[in-house]
């Protein structure tokens, strides 16, 4: 899966990813009306609105971008109706030839990791019947709970080329508390480096193409943490968040891809489907579709600031 | 919250929870049979089954034991539909007056943990109203990404008085491949006594009665370390998983109760809700309502068994 991604995003020259990550307040007034009409003011019309607005922002982003990254929370906030929506915005993008990262952070262990992997990138067996409950292609996964609890995720993998992507060193400011730490007896090594080396070994059977169906997450915000993560992981994909509303610039990007400008995407939600409401694009924010509009501009500055870091790949 | 959890533990005499972490194969065919009928081999059929299932498990051990402990994962297998038969098991074990944990081991960064933590313990805004989307009492947090991700579950805790459990010492084998990594410049602390440190800071000023509202889970089966955290963090409660299946026996969880038998509740699953299938119960296992009897033989079994270790409290 890991290879059709990096074709999809060479053919694009777009290392990018939507994260679609939507809250009510980001929904234009025009849709929570229409959603509220249909449903009330109900969980419910509360997923409705935010489908429609996950459509528009698909609508015009999905011949930009090769990808976009559904965080499962902004849905599961809504209860079933939510995760609903959450389904069928997976399929709305999949349809429209994206492919799809599900950030759901799932990481449990036995057959409850089964569980979460066949749910998301597998399938389920319902007596004679089976079914992929959610679809997405790749996701990610939270392995504070050890080799037990990405395993499932690696077993799918392997069998329906699919991939997943562990989280190593998060783009958030309190994210060292814990994954900075320095182990005893080592060079050094701090607890991400851990991380980062136990999944190098998770991924080394999973190989398609250039690099595994086994990634990491590391965060734009760390950009020297992730050029030691870049030399210790070479055949690790990386999907790196943090960039835009959490404060990483283009620069910032360059140590999180290999020479040839490949090995990592970049991701970006509030920056890409909240950008009718920033200043920046004031102009066009009573337009009929100024969530989209805003949108596909916020996606095409991104898209040239990265060609900028990667060569144009 | 813990403080009411922990009279209904005193009440009952049983540190007690039943997890409710169903599969397919654990649910009798009759069940499965009407849902089929009713709804099909589908994800709906097979969640209405888990559903049912459920709610015989509640019917015959609600009155033992204080508490139950659904896997989200169990139901998330099943998609949405699968999360709709979780809200309706919280409803109706709460109907039944049970505590409930939530075992949905989130953890994410700034407004993604908000927003699960607004989902499963507090309350989401939809216009002009306000929902409950989930309505634990408590919830499993993964707290690899530091502060961020656990101070908006800690601040609904105390807002809405709630509270949660953070993964401290897994009962899995493989739990120790980070967890028990030992830090630098350190008198032998290793990652998860980290992880105890964290979590008895953040639970600091949520104290309520005895414990606080920021709790750990701390698995059965490792004695030892549990010996450590329980002298390390005395106003934490645990919540341990692990016994029976798992492995772990009666003798092992001495160390994670305090020396008055308070301190922690100790979890059982398939040992109590795939009773009826184990040799034990051979006997009763055509009977119309098997697994429910031998749910309620097993708990009882368990909460004798869990009286020598506690002094009866």
């Amino acid at each position: 899966m890991i290879a059709a991604l990096c074709a999809a995003i060479a053919q694009k020259k777009a290392p990018v990813v939507a994260g679609l990550d939507p809250a009510l307040s980001m929904v234009p007034e025009r849709m929570l009306k229409d959603a509220y009409a249909a449903h009330g003011e109900t969980l419910k019309g509360a997923a409705e609105a935010i489908l429609s607005f996950n459509k528009e922002i698909i609508d015009y982003v999905y011949d930009l971008v090769p990808c976009v990254k559904p965080q499962i929370a902004m849905y599961e906030r809504f209860g079933f109706e939510g995760v609903r929506a959450y389904v069928e915005t997976i399929r709305y993008a999949k349809e429209k030839g994206l492919f799809v990262i599900g950030d759901i952070k799932r990481g449990d262990i036995g057959s409850t990791a089964s569980a979460y992997a066949e749910a998301h990138i597998g399938t389920v067996q319902v007596g004679s019947k089976t079914y992929a409950a959610f679809e997405e292609d790749f996701a990610t996964v939270n392995a504070y709970l050890g080799s037990d609890g990405v395993k499932p995720f690696v077993d799918i993998c392997n069998k329906e080329d699919k991939g997943i992507f562990v989280l190593v060193k998060t783009s958030n400011p309190s994210g060292g508390e814990l994954q900075d730490k320095v182990l005893a007896g080592t060079q050094e090594m701090t607890v991400y480096e851990q991380m980062a080396a136990l999944v190098s070994e998770w991924g080394k059977d999973s190989m398609d193409g250039d690099y595994s169906n086994v990634g990491a997450v590391t965060g734009a915000t760390y950009p020297e943490e992730g050029k030691k993560l870049r030399a210790l992981m070479p055949h690790t994909f990386f999907l790196v968040p943090g960039y835009g509303a959490q404060g990483a610039t283009a620069k910032d990007l360059a140590p999180f891809f290999n020479k040839d400008g490949s090995g990592a995407i970049v991701n970006s939600s509030r920056g890409i489907i909240a950008a009718w409401q920033s200043k920046e694009y004031e102009g066009i924010k009573d337009a009929e579709h100024a969530a989209g509009e805003a949108a596909r501009m916020a996606a095409n500055t991104m898209i040239t600031e990265l060609r900028t870091v990667t060569g144009g790949n």
